[in-house]
């Protein structure tokens, strides 16, 4: 008899007669003679709706309000769930992230888990009961052990759902999604994308920061430092979908460097033109845009039209903070004295995921030819062993999606030895 | 400086442009020098959206996720409004039942309040923000310490607000409402119905228990036990609305006995027909039915045709327990005994509240002489010193309201000293 936690996302709990279908697969499960721990997001687009009403009533909600009303929405399908799970016979029971022990630091909109205590959802498993746990939310305790409801941001089920793997030293996670699994690549883009069976930490780290949704990074951190294996499959069919365990790099080093393509159209790029080259005034562009997540480039890209060569810094981010940072720059440039402020609403970012890229000079030369090939604009490229990250105009961003995964052979069944990992 | 908990209910809050008009209000209130505690009910029809849901992934939903489930929804209401009192500039904080400390016993669904520990909302007023708390709900503590998310039952925030008001010692408790306060009868029914100015507990308790909607009978005991003064006033407008304190039953019993008309037409009958008439019987029938809310009427209707004179008893109560409550009945009819079970889906009930109407004979002569008059059939009547209740078909039941309303003279302004007070 083994444990296993599993995920429902949102589009899983999208209508309660996909609650009952899940609940009939998870009764499915613990009748198989598993112990299992359920997390749901919130049914469909409710944190979008309650995000909406909360733009109608304030210009700008208070964080910690916030996190009380968007926690609402796991309670209503985390209850559901529990019901429909009592439903079909078998005993059940909710748990808000409080109650589950997910304990956070006091940051609003995108707490840490600073400490799991699942003792409650332990002694339900124990009565042989299915525990059913909000995802997304925990409470932050004060001092004076005063409560206060947290939320972990975007993607914070897949990170409750490993936090409570991992506390409750669970064999297994299960992410159910509305995917089959991780692909080669975006498979609404690439038409022969491939499923992956199996996908190392750190290769699968790397696809969710650069843009595969399927797993929220986060969560793959998680996973990869307490060795949790996480299964990534779909709600919709009974296929194994894509295994993320161990590492990728290590064992399948000889078969081949790259593992697949990830893009990301959601960013923006707002550019200093000319800043004088020093480290305290980067450490200060870092500081006002704190609390961003975004990326710092550096390019002299071209002396000739920058005075004295002062490089130009490019900064990219969600594109719903560009307007707020954009504002915060303009304030303070006297003390950043850069010469020139520009600003893309979209960028494309593709990035090519894999292991030992760097000990290949020719994975890099493939990668700005075929670019060029495609027609499409290099604008910049980070290179790292695991990852290259080119941008390009967002609107050249499916063709150079399809140039890497072409040209890496990806896609192809013959050429299945380049994926990064076929052993479980 | 005095201490106001405001209560708001679904209506009050059924839009997020409604919000932001109760946001002002409560703002306005705490500019005027008060300490302001608001209470709200969750938005509109969130309450039945949500059963609605639970019923379409379980037949019988259990308790205790029902009470997860509907919790949800004050916590909606209750975080856009403290967002929208800041957005005022005015600090708030949001609390969960649990959080402001009302704890209940473990009954979910309707839970009693054993005890309220504000001190997180005393801290919040402290610093001079305002509190905003999620009616309807609480929380069980168990000998672990393990909290339970329970729910108060129907009216349960008018409850929330005022078990706050008594426990920080509030100087008054204003529920605010989508009518402008407590009427001599339903003005949807009757015309010439009356504002009252001031009810005395007794009397709102009686009009509450008799199906005037404006306030929860259990909010109305809980504010006369601890003597806490409630205002019954209407969001919409600024008037004064209706002061429920003290007793209008000795004070004003000069003026006159008759307050109010109040009616329920939710009510269905069953009739245990010839039933041995042993008070050990009676005790089983309240046995089969409890934990349902019902009254019990005896009569012998006519002896000749129940077998030697044997009681009718009859059982008025929600209709919607009607089905199951028959059920259960049947199920036990061969230790009852009675000899033929009837039932009414829908009964009407009406109500004349008043005090020391026994001592005055030609009440209750005129009660039934106006119903015959009307030509509605009585078919049972109940008195006590504070309240005559009368039992008639259920297409009758307005004819009825309006034909006492009309025979004591309520709706007259001539006639205000009839009114139950008019004092402070």
């Amino acid at each position: 008899m083994s444990l296993i936690v599993q995920k429902f996302g949102g589009s899983s709990v999208q209508s309660t007669e996909r609650v009952i279908r899940v609940a009939e697969r998870v009764v499915a499960t613990r009748q198989a003679g598993h112990d299992v721990v359920v997390v749901v997001s919130a049914i469909g687009d409710t944190t979008d709706d309650l995000l909406e009403l909360a733009g109608q009533v304030s210009p700008e909600p208070v964080p910690r309000e916030l996190d009380m009303l968007l926690s609402a929405g796991e309670r209503i399908s985390n209850a559901l769930m529990a019901m429909a799970i009592e439903a079909l016979g078998t005993p059940a029971r909710s748990f808000s992230g409080a109650q589950a022990g997910i304990r956070t630091a006091a940051t609003a909109g995108r707490a840490r888990i600073t400490e799991v205590r699942p003792d409650r959802v332990r002694q339900t498993l124990d009565r042989g009961a299915i525990a059913v746990v909000a995802g997304f939310q925990g409470v932050h305790m004060d001092e004076a052990g005063e409560s206060t409801v947290t939320t972990l941001g975007r993607g914070g089920s897949d990170t409750t759902a490993v936090a409570l793997a991992v506390a409750l030293k669970a064999d297994l996670c299960e992410i159910y999604t509305d995917v089959d699994g991780v692909y080669t690549a975006d498979p609404r883009i690439v038409s022969d994308a491939r499923l992956m069976e199996h996908v190392g930490y750190d290769v699968m780290r790397e696809l969710a920061i650069s843009g595969a949704k399927v797993l929220a990074p986060r969560s793959v951190e998680y996973a990869a430092r307490h060795g949790i294996p996480v299964r990534v499959r779909s709600s919709y069919s009974a296929e194994p979908g894509t295994m993320v365990s161990g590492s990728a790099g290590a064992a399948h080093a000889e078969y081949s460097a790259v593992a697949g393509v990830a893009h990301d159209a959601s960013k923006a790029k707002t550019t200093l033109c000319g800043v004088p080259g020093s480290p305290e005034l980067t450490a200060r562009i870092l500081q006002v845009v704190a609390g961003i997540e975004a990326e710092l480039h550096y390019s002299v890209l071209d002396a000739s039209w920058t005075s004295r060569g002062r490089p130009d810094i490019s900064l990219v981010l969600p594109a719903q903070d560009g307007p707020p940072v954009l504002r915060a720059l303009r304030e303070e440039s006297a003390e950043l004295g850069f010469e020139d402020l520009r600003y893309a609403e979209r960028i494309g970012k593709v990035s090519l995921i894999g292991s030992s890229l760097l000990s290949q000079p020719g994975v890099l030369a493939t990668c700005c030819e075929t670019l060029a090939e495609a027609g499409v604009q290099l604008e910049t490229i980070s290179t790292s062993d695991i990852r290259f990250t080119a941008l390009c105009p967002a609107d050249q961003l499916t063709d150079a999606v399809r140039a890497w995964h072409a040209a890496f052979g990806l896609g192809a069944p013959e050429l299945a030895v380049v994926h990064a990992g076929t052993g479980r």
